[in-house]
């Protein structure tokens, strides 16, 4: 299994994508947000690219069925059910419910690799069960990270490597990885002792300090929660497998 | 001072370039070239896109006076003076001589920044030149490494890494890092004690040695050989200074 690592969230080649599984990372903090929505029971997640396209999708269901999330300049959208913090995800709030969720770079990310062969929501909470999915479907891997705004991102690369560490440790070589998935996991080594520390340094970390979302960044550092591997297929996110009752 | 670290050579806004000092980086190894034939007492050097163009472009020139350099597959082309060794540019050869150069990344890189404000080739060899430079210059910079085939290269990011490493010591604070130059900071942090163990676990480096080119692995990440700092303007990429004699 190659191992392969998108420093820069860029538009890809679809023949390309056609070949790989394709892990998106955006841990501040839109996969974090669906790993912990669907591992509370949230029904699925509908991730699109604007605020009007939010409002305009949830009138197509029933009302009462579907909830917005999601972030402009990380703060929570005017009219949304929810911002883009996992802690709001709970499941008194999203079990049995539609989510549909817009950010700046994570819900992009899902639509840039639509042409994956599978397209899964990789998290510090869902870290272990991405890895053995990841295995299980044995092609090869593209891990792409959402970025900050088109900018490599530290804290994605970080889970990256992670993500690598465990993929390694069960098969492959570490010849299998190219110089951006070395170093994704290089860098994963350098802060594997103190997660948190890899989110303060990032540019990004540090604007959700300013912001006042300081307690996200030791609430998304929290590895392997749950066992749910979201999949996005047909522009839906659903959880794979469904989550047991007590995750729920 | 804000420094910046291109993770892919991709092309770039004018605007943005016009604002920095930009240095190229391909340790592995048209800028160790560069480098070395300039503080060796070349007169100048041209990169240039095609092996056509070197071809057409050394016509130009009084016979004697211009010698063509570079590689395709990391092998001497046809008809060429030099391969793409450092090791093959000795004062002897290359003194008073202005040299015609076209490399897989390196030379394609330099043509892809030609908007920058200044425009540095970087490497091991005059790492600690090139940093007094941009200090001296006082712009932001762009540290551009030229890739492996547009890939993201480990062996010019530990480079870059070190060029960060050395300003940060002199001046800059490491608040005016990016994610991205914050990672190739912590690359370098990483090899700084064994340089070459980088280059042999690139994927660059790799097919050096499968190429017979195991050498110029360790030629290549000999630290501050000189103080000369080759400078691109107009096409053309001379010494700045001009190279003492004793360096010659």
């Amino acid at each position: 299994m190659r191992i392969d690592f998108q420093c820069l969230p860029l538009t890809l080649d679809p023949s390309f994508l056609s070949q790989r599984t394709v892990v998106v990372i955006d841990v501040l903090r839109a996969t974090s947000v669906i790993v912990q929505a669907l591992s509370q029971g949230a029904l699925e997640i509908i991730p699109v690219m604007t605020v009007e396209e939010a409002f305009s999708k949830a009138k197509s269901y029933s009302s009462g069925s579907t909830l917005l999330g999601g972030e402009r300049g990380s703060r929570k959208i005017e009219g949304f059910d929810f911002g883009n913090s996992p802690r709001e995800y709970t499941a008194e709030r999203v079990k049995g419910k539609r989510l549909i969720l817009t950010t700046t770079n994570g819900t992009r990310a899902f639509h840039a690799v639509s042409g994956g062969k599978e397209i899964i929501a990789g998290s510090f909470f869902n870290l272990s069960a991405s890895a053995k999915r990841c295995l299980e479907l044995g092609s090869d891997l593209l891990i792409y990270p959402s970025g900050d705004e088109g900018r490599f991102s530290l804290e994605d690369s970080v889970c990256g490597g992670m993500l690598i560490d465990r993929i390694i440790r069960q098969n492959a070589h570490r010849s299998n990885l190219t110089d951006a998935s070395q170093s994704a996991y290089l860098l994963y080594q350098r802060f594997k002792d103190n997660l948190v520390e890899a989110l303060r340094l990032s540019t990004h970390g540090q604007d959700l300090v300013a912001r006042g979302f300081e307690e996200d960044l030791s609430v998304c550092v929290q590895v392997d929660l749950t066992d749910v591997v979201p999949v996005f297929r047909e522009g839906v996110i659903r959880a794979f497998p469904i989550p047991s009752k007590k995750e729920r």
